[in-house]
């Protein structure tokens, strides 16, 4: 594809095709993945997540920000799976991008597939592959709002930042909502208000029991993206973080794991169209007569497709 | 199995150990569910979801209750994602027990695997069939929290109730996160508050987008679980959405297209496991390197997988 030719030669709108392309999932946007992923696995992916309202896309654009000073080429990636809107979401881009100092350097995506759970997921991962490919050095995921849909799209990530505010309540549920786990980095941001020192003092004690099953230290940050502090210590723990997975080889260790996984995937979904393909469609609707008439169950149906097959 | 004898027979406590069996995918639980499966398919299941704190669970005891008092055997699945507590949900089970008139045909079963996502919903499935081949006549899913885990949860229902309380964020972020489609009756429960009926405005306008889509009415009942208001309505409009589904033949199409879904999985899951019967663990860590040091992807090494096979 010529697209694929002016990508590799560092052209912009090349790129935006490409990820638009495989984003939607277009023809043949698997050839384009396979084209691109030897060339992929130099970026650095640091997923950032946490409740709605605590300042997210505030912290990520300023990290982004210092990251574009440095002279690295910084991608974000802006996931809400509850939102229908795509519309929308591009003018908040524009936005986003008018806040950065060199655009030249930046790429804003923001990607609100409303009810594609799973898919999403995948979705972003291959576009971080497309970014990754293009020569990105950074790659920021945000993701808004926390469910099992956004623990995975963030899963992608090599360091993760859980974003906090200081209210106590919300603090515990999104701890019980999964991201205690997920957690590399805690930020407590709007450190400014009141209350701050004492929410992140609980969060200290929550992540010792982390700390005393691994070898990393979970530092609690305090930020305040308002006035601009605790932003460069936030930026020192994600490095560290870094610099402690390569120095261990858990990076290494991490990517073949998440390769090993996504191989799986793409191994089922080859499976299921080659069954689809071999034996029809392999008569569905007489299946179900069956089980609806209680003369079958799925597993007996699904064992006897299997059984024909091989 | 014996186990499986003694439940046929209607014993009880044969019915708990299949449940925790089925539950826990012990081994040959497929088998057990196969032989149950042709029992199934003439409960009703009702999901209940909505945010936290909108009061679900005396709300579902309340409805369960109903149907106690009117002789039909009913099941309540309590599935709470975020929690990684089983012991404590017993307990809960036990409270909520005592608050049921006839407990003789009551079963209570508290759900909670954090991080099992996908897998939580196909075993709240698999629940309601057992509970289902044991001759209960009403299910009640009832599922903490909002996210793609819920409403996958939920998605096993007939009939989807979805409860909101009089604050207007709440129910704007309810809506947003998936509520609004999946559901079949609205309730806005705690009523008695203030502002209930201006939200119960709101929540009527959102839903008339609905209503010009379909052919059912979409209900917004209020109660108040407290004062014991708007129950029967509730049960009345519940009734009402089972009646519509089965006199459109909707019932049967939703049942067929779940059925259809279900084999599905079953399929995926036999291939792979067909697959590395058939080549080993196909040298999976040989894939990976390959990937790694730049001569191949995920697709191709899949891709090549699938061809050795057929």
């Amino acid at each position: 594809m010529a697209v694929i030719d002016k990508f590799l030669q560092n052209d912009r709108r090349a790129l935006a095709k490409v990820i638009s392309h495989v984003e939607n999932r277009a023809e043949k946007y698997r050839d384009v993945l396979a084209r691109l992923y030897p060339k992929s696995g130099k970026a650095y992916k640091i997923g950032f997540t946490g409740p709605p309202g605590a300042g997210k896309s505030s912290l990520v654009d300023i990290i982004a920000d210092g990251y574009l000073k440095s002279g690295e080429l910084t991608g974000i990636i802006a996931v809400d799976p509850s939102s229908p809107f795509t519309g929308g979401a591009l003018l908040g881009d524009r936005i986003r991008m008018a806040r950065l100092s060199n655009t030249g350097n930046a790429y804003i995506r923001s990607m609100a597939t409303r009810g594609s759970g799973g898919g999403l997921a995948s979705a972003t991962k291959d576009v971080c592959v497309v970014l990754d490919a293009f020569g990105f050095d950074k790659i920021l995921i945000e993701t808004v709002g926390v469910g099992q849909v956004e623990l995975d799209i963030v899963d992608t990530a090599d360091t993760v930042v859980v974003i906090l505010v200081p209210e106590s309540g919300d603090t515990i549920q999104a701890m019980k909502a999964g991201l205690m786990e997920i957690a590399d980095v805690f930020c407590l941001n709007k450190s400014d208000r009141e209350g701050a020192d004492r929410i992140a003092s609980e969060i200290d004690m929550m992540v010792d029991v982390k700390r005393r099953m691994g070898d990393w230290a979970y530092p609690v940050v305090q930020t305040s993206a308002l006035k601009g502090t605790g932003l460069e210590e936030l930026r020192t723990q994600i490095l560290a973080h870094q610099d402690f997975l390569k120095s261990t080889g858990k990076f290494e260790r991490r990517r073949k794991r998440k390769l090993r996984v996504e191989i799986y995937q793409h191994l089922q979904e080859l499976l299921l169209d080659e069954v689809k393909t071999r034996i029809g469609d392999f008569k569905l609707d007489e299946m179900v007569e069956r089980i609806v008439s209680g003369q079958s169950d799925p597993f007996t149906e699904a064992e006897r497709v299997v059984g024909k097959l091989f």
